[in-house]
């Protein structure tokens, strides 16, 4: 009965319920109002994440999300020939998979409001510490992924956003405006500390609040306790819960 | 598809997806493998919940929640004849509600997993405090709430699980065994610290490590990112999720 808002991407997103996450935030924003679904998997790239599409979003869903951030391209831009290359996915292929992600989704509800996220930038130097804190001296030599090339996704997230007239949060940039950006918004160059979190969850909100999705103006789902009557409480629930 | 833990209380449960809250701690133990529903309500006792149970837990649910946590009697133990009486519930009656509550969600679902939980011991100095922040010369000269009385409904509690062979918490006594459990714990003599919450989330995590719900053991969705062949992606979902 509570509308849903969900969240789709990558580690980024599945972390985004640790302590200070922006996920967690989003869901004491929205409580009494939606529901903050996690669907963030750890080191998908989003040639991977078609494939958990129909898993995800049923077509025939009877009530399907209000509204979903996308938000991948962390693990699309790892370098071709280093550690990571695994989740490579080329530039031009993950503008195709993000604009399949986003036609599916509105296949499954014409409604649902989508906002699309860009990977945060990289620190490489963050990168290698974090690497030989991990492997000591077996850790790449070589980054695995590089900012400007992080950089390069971001620019096709916001362009497909643009060409799509959808909202869109160019992470990789906004934290960049920041001077120490490095070490004050991620913890290992890639992943995001408790001030990065606060970035992605203050610049949703700033979005959903332009929608019908701003959450003060959302109503309660039942009414709040001080319009309940101590001697009459049914009168306050008759319209939305039928008593017991 | 995913198993749905609901979280089924008064203010204590709405706030626990705030910084450090129980909740959203849950919320990142059971990433996917279950969804953590809020069903938080602030000021409400165990008498309004019963009005929303129709609502939160339809009978005809196709996929009931697999488990719920009912965290009631804060409120309740307000006392008669003092600023909060307004919320008071008389002790049996609370007893009765919550078997109903029980009754109830056991008929939505027989293999529903409840989880009792006491209301929290009550510093009656740092509820004086609060209200004075608040409120200054108006606040009330005399407690709303008491520890000895929470105690009693927490009594009632784990008793009535005793009775229906639930498992319960007991967190008024659970907390007062550590020193300084009043500034420690309880924010305002009543809420929640972010230690205080995680005394709550450990205590839920330890009874559901006991059962089918023991998030270690419990299936991931879709395959760990390390499972999927970068040359032959279908491979790992073929099972899982059809392709689109």
């Amino acid at each position: 009965m509570r509308p849903e808002i969900v969240l789709f991407g990558d580690s980024i997103t599945e972390q985004s319920f640790r302590l200070g996450g922006w996920g967690a935030a989003l869901a004491d924003t929205y409580s009494r109002k939606a529901d903050i679904l996690n669907r963030g998997y750890g080191g998908y790239n989003t040639r991977w994440a078609l494939f958990l599409l129909h898993h995800l979003f049923p077509l025939d869903a009877p009530t399907p999300p209000v509204a979903a951030t996308i938000f991948f391209g962390a693990n699309d831009a790892a370098l071709l020939g280093r550690t990571s290359e695994r989740q490579h996915v080329p530039l031009e292929e993950y503008k195709e998979n993000l604009r399949r992600i986003i036609q599916y989704l509105k296949k499954s509800s014409p409604s649902m409001l989508l906002l699309l996220i860009t990977p945060p930038p990289v620190d490489e130097a963050g990168r290698f510490e974090h690497a030989r804190s991990m492997y000591g001296d077996k850790a790449m030599q070589l980054p695995e992924r590089t900012n400007e090339v992080a950089g390069e996704y971001a620019k096709q997230c916001v362009e497909l956003a643009g060409e799509l007239g959808l909202p869109s949060i160019n992470l990789w940039s906004k934290m960049q405006e920041t001077e120490g950006w490095q070490r004050k918004f991620l913890s290992d160059g890639l992943h995001l500390t408790q001030e990065g979190n606060a970035i992605v969850y203050q610049e949703v909100v700033k979005v959903f609040n332009e929608t019908r999705l701003c959450a003060q103006k959302m109503p309660s789902d039942v009414p709040h306790h001080s319009e309940i009557d101590g001697q009459n409480p049914e009168k306050a629930f008759k319209l939305q819960c039928p008593a017991i």
